[in-house]
């Protein structure tokens, strides 16, 4: 069984950590909390779990701690934000803020940024909407680690895509997913386990289809949504393309396969037609369009009716995106997070690094 | 072989039975324009195949061939518009017009839309932004064939989105796809040639996976892009989700199990939440981001090195969303566009029924 910390231990030490890799008090604490939004709602591989990644990607020199962050252009309904090589943890809150206050303004805000750094879980970002009783979006792109459809080469990255969607009585509709048939980390838990992975989810280096959970170490590719081109895989191509655009082209940052990898040892790419990694956020006040307790009656109406729904043989619930995540948020707020020997590893070596003490 | 028609004789005889269906000269141009725009995009079961569909829901009266199309509300970046049940081929154009106007203005324009019907193909909607050197996003509900994730009851469309994205040198890049692993238009070709489905395209009616390509017609269903739980099916049916509340909750239509159907003689669902169907429609000024010509240069760049992508065996391409659709129309301008029989018996029937002469 893996050992459980609490919420506050995780929080402390990860705050602490990025105080003292030059983080001001604020943004240590933003950081912190976005990054461990990843654990709390079960997304284990984007949680603490990367806290090292971060601090090696701070020592590379290929993240700024003390970043000025900024707007650099912008018209009333959109703005583009550098974010000086900071964290993508503090880069993303400050543009999602960016777009949300837009949308104060004139009923929509959309924010594309240049410069920053992998920002944890994209779910948390178009989450920040809820509470202004606005739909918030948010996706970025990432490492290429995707085939398009018929390639053999890596050009996109796993892309996730999240819209958060205010309800009434009702818990929120939050959907956050990569544009990939399975997210990565689904792919190091099989290896772990030393399982197979499902046909579709990656291919050989030479455009094989193949279930061998290494493939990707092995230079092989992760597949986009669809899998192959007779389930759509087209689509999932398309969707990533469309998250790569967005975030990198209408910003400034770099695309394709020109994404800065994550792993502070991977070469930087020779070639950079852009600076970064690209974020795009979007944030749309309900009462833009319509009065926001009509439109909470009928976002309860359609969640009662899909959670309703007649479940296949052997299933006893269909879901609404975010009931998951946020049954497991519950659970581990009273509970505790729980984490594995490996990533416990992890964390105790930063300890010992930075003389913090975790779990204290 | 298909007999083929030219854009023109097609063109004509559409537009003369939106005449004759009572809609003003310049709708009967409109919706003649988009719906060939399938045909002549190779998207053939969104083309004529659908005018009879359409006359038909004219003839029981709820198609109303001489709507007031308003805005109903909106601030500087969103607006909400009523249909007044006219073509949806009608309602979208003038919809997207005012997201334009409104990205002119302001940067972006956001439009939802409610009472309407099915609006053709999406993709030449989000189109009309790129003369204007925005970025087009247009998507639909639909009526409800695809079962959500464990679920054996048919509530959401095939609920397609699109995007259009222009390019400097390159031909700009164009998605559009429905939010399920197929459209049901690829399960009706099957059915006529007595061909099997993949697995993951369509469920039985209790729920269980089926390769029968007329499962859908004997009360089973389609499912959302990915097929199944292991293959990430519910993205799939997050996107066709949000692309649901998009266009039907923020606007006030009918949403989810209640989104009228297509075929008149299907009765018309009881309860009914909102007016009509809905659609999303947004309109991104290029130049409210960075300088229209940055933008193009990398986008042309993003176009040559992912259409250059070495290809996996026995493959000649990797496409750019788009190409496929491009590279058809400018075939069938050049040599006219094949109707199977169905279809030109189908048109022989209301040009004899309306005395317009098919092939004039």
């Amino acid at each position: 069984m893996p050992k459980k910390y609490s919420y506050q231990q995780l929080f402390s030490f990860t705050k602490n950590i990025f105080l003292k890799i030059g983080c001001s008090d604020i943004d240590a604490e933003v950081a912190a909390a976005v990054l461990l939004s990843a654990d709390v709602r079960g997304v284990d591989s984007h949680g603490v779990a990367r806290l090292r990644g971060y601090v090696r990607l701070w020592e590379v020199k290929r993240i700024n701690s003390t970043p000025a962050i900024k707007i650099i252009y912008e018209t009333p309904s959109t703005a583009v934000v550098d974010g000086d090589a900071g964290l993508g943890l503090v880069v993303a809150p400050y543009a999602m803020k960016v777009a949300i206050d837009k949308a104060r303004q004139v009923g929509t805000g959309w924010v594309s940024v240049k410069n920053s750094n992998h920002f944890g879980i994209a779910g948390i970002h178009a989450m920040m909407a809820l509470e202004h009783d606005m739909i918030g979006i948010a996706m970025t792109n990432a490492s290429p680690l995707v085939a398009p459809t018929f390639s053999i080469e890596r050009l996109l990255g796993t892309n996730p895509i999240a819209v958060a969607i205010p309800a009434g009585k009702e818990h929120a509709f939050v959907a956050d997913f990569a544009t990939t048939t399975a997210a990565n980390g689904k792919l190091e838990i099989l290896q772990r386990k030393n399982l197979q992975a499902p046909v579709g989810w990656v291919q050989t280096k030479e455009g094989k289809p193949s279930t061998d959970a290494n493939e990707v170490k092995n230079g092989g590719a992760l597949l986009p949504l669809g899998g192959d081109t007779e389930h759509g895989s087209h689509k999932g191509y398309a969707l990533g393309a469309i998250v790569d655009i967005f975030s990198a082209v209408l910003s400034g940052a770099n695309y394709g396969p020109w994404v800065p990898p994550f792993p502070a040892y991977v070469p930087m790419p020779e070639y950079l037609p852009g600076e970064g990694i690209g974020h795009f956020f979007g944030a749309m006040r309900i009462d833009a369009f319509r009065s926001s307790e009509e439109f909470k009656n009928n976002m309860d109406n359609w969640i009662q009716r899909f959670k309703s729904s007649k479940t296949v043989e052997g299933e006893e619930r269909v879901y609404i995106p975010g009931d998951i995540e946020r049954e497991i948020a519950e659970e581990r707020m009273r509970e505790g997070i729980p984490l594995i020997k490996p990533v416990e590893d992890d964390l105790t070596q930063l300890a010992d690094k930075f003389k913090v003490p975790l779990g204290a």
